[in-house]
């Protein structure tokens, strides 16, 4: 089965200027997993129309997916949907439904409807993103998604899209008290076994101890379950038996 | 003077499969902040040397700076020294320096070692980043810096580097109890005012009451005030006093 494959740009000078820690592209990224969808690459772009337009342009051809975090509230420096308009080369327009939700929510003064409907505007021929918490809507035309930045806006918001779902993207994992150095040549071993499996190598440290966590990936259990096993034998044979095993076959 | 731009390259396929959420973006924005150098682009990049190479060719030459962290271990993940030489076009050298520090360390078995000596490898004509913690080497190539992954190493590489220095990027903030579409209109207007400040809205919801963060950067810091006073009176036109005020005047 064809891999799908997405893009995730995460918009704003706030993440570029270390103001705000990014904290959206492991949930989407995980959310994807399930879905057979892998997350192939990943920008952070500043608020700059034209960055954002080409970026946009560039990613929308390259991958089946693009999702777009932040810059869709009512103020001046929330300018995602000009800029997906810009790269789509249509203007913008005042989603009626949109509109009207916003204008009966509350009795609000007139300047602050103003500049609340600025997020009823969305390009022309997009598609809307439904969003139960009554923040700022999203929306999508053709495979580009615009969503919120703030993480709770964004958690409810992906969920409604309806996605062309794969093979999901599998893993297990083994945790060792050894250092990378040690197991370096049987990791070599294995991948070279498998190589539908992506087999990740990452050190830790706690209570003082060194240790590496090895991360089986893939779409195909019994061979992450076999480079597993195949691990497993290389380090018994070195004399360590791995503290912990994980089999999230739901998480990427 | 100047502005000075870089690219931050982010290497590594746990952080687009979600196993782990990225936390170095943070870090090096704000220690470059303090230098005058602005993190203009930043990247979430996979173990795939083609894509780490064609990277690193376009935004070597768009920035002034370029710095990547990951994938400087002993393990077969471990890509990023190899992606950067073929990025330049230069072959792979044993370090002397490094290798003799790895073999000098502690007394480890041979096939260890030669796992080990994997992290001495360094693109022709690299020198090297200080990396005091005794973990994996860093290194540098004309403007692109290779630091590693792991936030503690990092964090002893990033200080150690020397960079041209320009305008601190500077930043002041208030908070006040007001939804963001109730001082769009105004902060709009700040905006306009003052187009050498970069003004950023950032909602925030707490104890359940909604708010506004409103953030000025730049590197004037007579600017940075005018604008922060000018909103501080509108929003005491509109009858909201900020809750709370901050100068970080060496944060950006």
């Amino acid at each position: 089965m064809k891999q799908i494959t997405s893009c995730v740009l995460l918009i704003g000078n706030e993440l570029l200027s270390g103001r705000t820690r990014e904290s959206n592209l492991q949930y989407i990224a995980k959310h994807l997993n399930k879905k057979g969808v892998r997350v192939a690459d990943a920008r952070v772009l500043p608020d700059v129309h034209q960055t954002i337009a080409d970026t946009v342009n560039v990613v929308r051809k390259k991958y089946d997916y693009v999702f777009t975090t932040g810059g869709i509230g009512p103020t001046h420096d929330d300018i995602t949907a000009e800029s997906i308009a810009l790269a789509f080369g249509v203007p913008l327009e005042l989603n009626e439904t949109i509109a009207s939700r916003i204008k009966s929510s509350t009795s609000i003064p007139a300047s602050t409807l103003t500049n609340r409907l600025r997020m009823a505007r969305v390009p022309q021929g997009a598609g809307l993103i439904e969003n139960l918490t009554g923040g700022p809507q999203g929306f999508y035309l053709e495979n580009v998604y615009v969503m919120a930045g703030i993480p709770s806006v964004l958690r409810a918001m992906l969920p409604t899209i309806e996605i062309a779902t794969s093979t999901p993207v599998l893993s297990c994992s083994l945790e060792v008290l050894l250092g990378e150095s040690h197991l370096a040549h049987e990791l070599d071993l294995v991948q070279q076994t498998f190589q539908k499996v992506e087999i990740g190598s990452y050190p830790f440290s706690r209570d003082g101890e060194f240790g590496t966590s090895v991360v089986f990936r893939g779409t195909d259990t019994d061979l992450l379950i076999a480079a597993f096993e195949m691990t497993k034998q290389a380090l018994l044979r070195l004399g360590s038996h791995p503290m912990s095993e994980t089999f999230d076959w739901d998480i990427g």
